[in-house]
């Protein structure tokens, strides 16, 4: 071996698999990204085309990285987060968004690149993503609850992801938490966690309580309702909109409790499009948590989320370092 | 090295200490049990002599196995399971039952027997052995739930004890769970699931129903109401009695599927005095879980524990495996 390659840097590659897009990032082992780009997520024929198409973005990409002289054999591995129950070994037994069932997705690639992979949930591998370079940098035991449409999350352990026996670990959206629910979650169930904390959520209870008419409020007249809309509100001291926003940190806090009287994590990172909320909802979310959690554990950490959409493309690269 | 040498079994030692006794056992490291022992658990001047009496007793106890020819070399080493949290680094802030206050075990120990030591909580231990050797053999991601006075339990990812950054994880007892909840549990806050599924709890609740004298019970006259009364009558098709334990279950269950939510796991023991009720319990258990869980995990298996008041000794030995 020449002391060229010795010295030679090495890389990994993450790849973010989304409903819409699919996200990929060239890193340095490091933690440094060197460049990252995207293509469609082409779901014709139950996204049959998915893996293929990604293995020539990347053949593409890499031919374009002429200075960094990068071969297969510098590459530790590639890492990928799907939209979808991953079990440990890898395979994905149905990704709705993507239309997939039954996908090894490994083997697959096996016969298409000569890079060793390693698969995981989506949600799953953005909280070690947090963890390597994000708000979760320096813990090694940490929690990621993800507040978008719905509300999702990640278990990482002694830096490990946890993925569950069924590949549901992490599911936080539909722990049983909202015992007077009587709309029905997406899943089939009343009274889910993301029925209270999600965007949708929050949006459909700030509805509820606009129509009911107690108070008057600067939403009543707003159409096409957000979450960002009642935050606002919120942050203009409008009574509806805290209310709102409370009973969802409430349920927040109440669930965040209960997953410490499970795993105990150093932190929470609380990310997706909600967090963008920032100060006010993190202020509410640490009143309630600190109500309901064992006094053990009252000094957990609660931070916000840093690397947004990145995340996903972080934490894939990271999986193929364990 | 000799040929003796070479084929000669090498062991490992389990002890659970209690507010009362010590129990200790003398393993092969294939999981067979030699021999028990038990000695007085030494409270005075805040336990500080606890440590040094178990020593003299298991050095006691290895000269009597004069045939089996045991030094403390072929001694993998010894696990200690404690009334209280412990932190990976195997220290004890506190253990109120045995008046310890940071207690660093292992580094005590080291300088009274120069065998390896492993510390971990008393109910995280206690399900590692249920995994070695008892209701959880063959799996490898477990939670056992301990049904006693209190509700405590532990959590067992990828066949290791996880113990929580305060070593607070597998209290489950303290999940925040019953929401309309006015009393206080003995760790301050209101609705903690021992409220509802403990012996003590169990017992309260029918205490309550009673006094309201709604219905008439067989239970209305019994003095010094025990949980096991309590189910007695409900197989006997007491109506109250009924009530009561469908109560403490559909809480028990409710918790379990947010535990699911957390970590997914393959199986859930169920342990402890209250365990002994049977199916009676196991089925009303099952029945609240699958009416909350997720429907990715609906068939996690649900068993009783088997390995009763010695799983504390067969855990703390396969500490020292792992």
């Amino acid at each position: 071996m020449s002391a060229k390659l010795d010295v030679m840097a090495e890389y990994c590659i993450g790849i973010d698999i989304g409903a819409t897009s699919i996200k990929m990032g060239l890193f340095e082992t490091s933690g440094k990204l060197l460049n990252k780009w995207e293509i469609d997520t082409n779901k014709e024929d139950n996204g049959r085309y998915i893996l293929s198409e990604i293995v020539s973005s990347l053949n593409h990409q890499l031919g374009l990285q002429d200075e960094l002289k990068i071969e297969h054999s510098n590459i530790k591995g590639i890492g990928i987060g799907i939209p979808g129950p991953v079990t440990g070994d890898g395979n994905v037994s149905a990704s709705v968004n993507l239309g997939w069932v039954n996908v090894s997705v490994k083997d697959q690639l096996k016969q298409l690149i000569d890079i060793p992979v390693k698969v995981g949930n989506d949600a799953n591998v953005a909280t070690l993503g947090e963890m390597w370079q994000g708000s979760g940098k320096g813990y090694k035991n940490l929690v990621m609850i993800t507040l978008g449409t719905g509300v999702g999350g990640g278990v990482v352990i002694d830096e490990k992801i946890v993925s569950g026996f069924y590949g549901a670990a992490g599911e936080f959206g539909h722990m049983p938490i909202i015992y007077d629910e009587v709309v029905r979650c997406n899943c089939g169930k009343c009274g889910c966690l993301e029925q209270a904390a999600s965007a949708t959520g929050i949006i459909n209870e700030a509805k509820k309580r606009i129509e009911r008419k107690d108070i008057k409020s600067i939403l009543d007249k707003v159409e096409n309702l957000t979450a960002y809309d009642i935050f606002e509100a919120a942050k203009a001291g409008d009574e509806l909109a805290n209310q709102v926003i409370d009973r969802a940190a409430k349920y927040l806090g109440i669930a965040m409790a209960s997953i410490t009287g499970v795993i105990d994590p150093e932190v929470f990172i609380i990310g997706g499009g909600v967090s963008g909320a920032g100060q006010i909802l993190l202020d509410l979310v640490k009143k309630h948590y600190m109500e309901n959690v064992l006094f053990l554990s009252k000094d957990t950490q609660i931070k916000l989320a840093a690397l947004k959409n990145d995340a996903g493309i972080y934490g894939a690269a990271r999986m193929v370092l364990e």
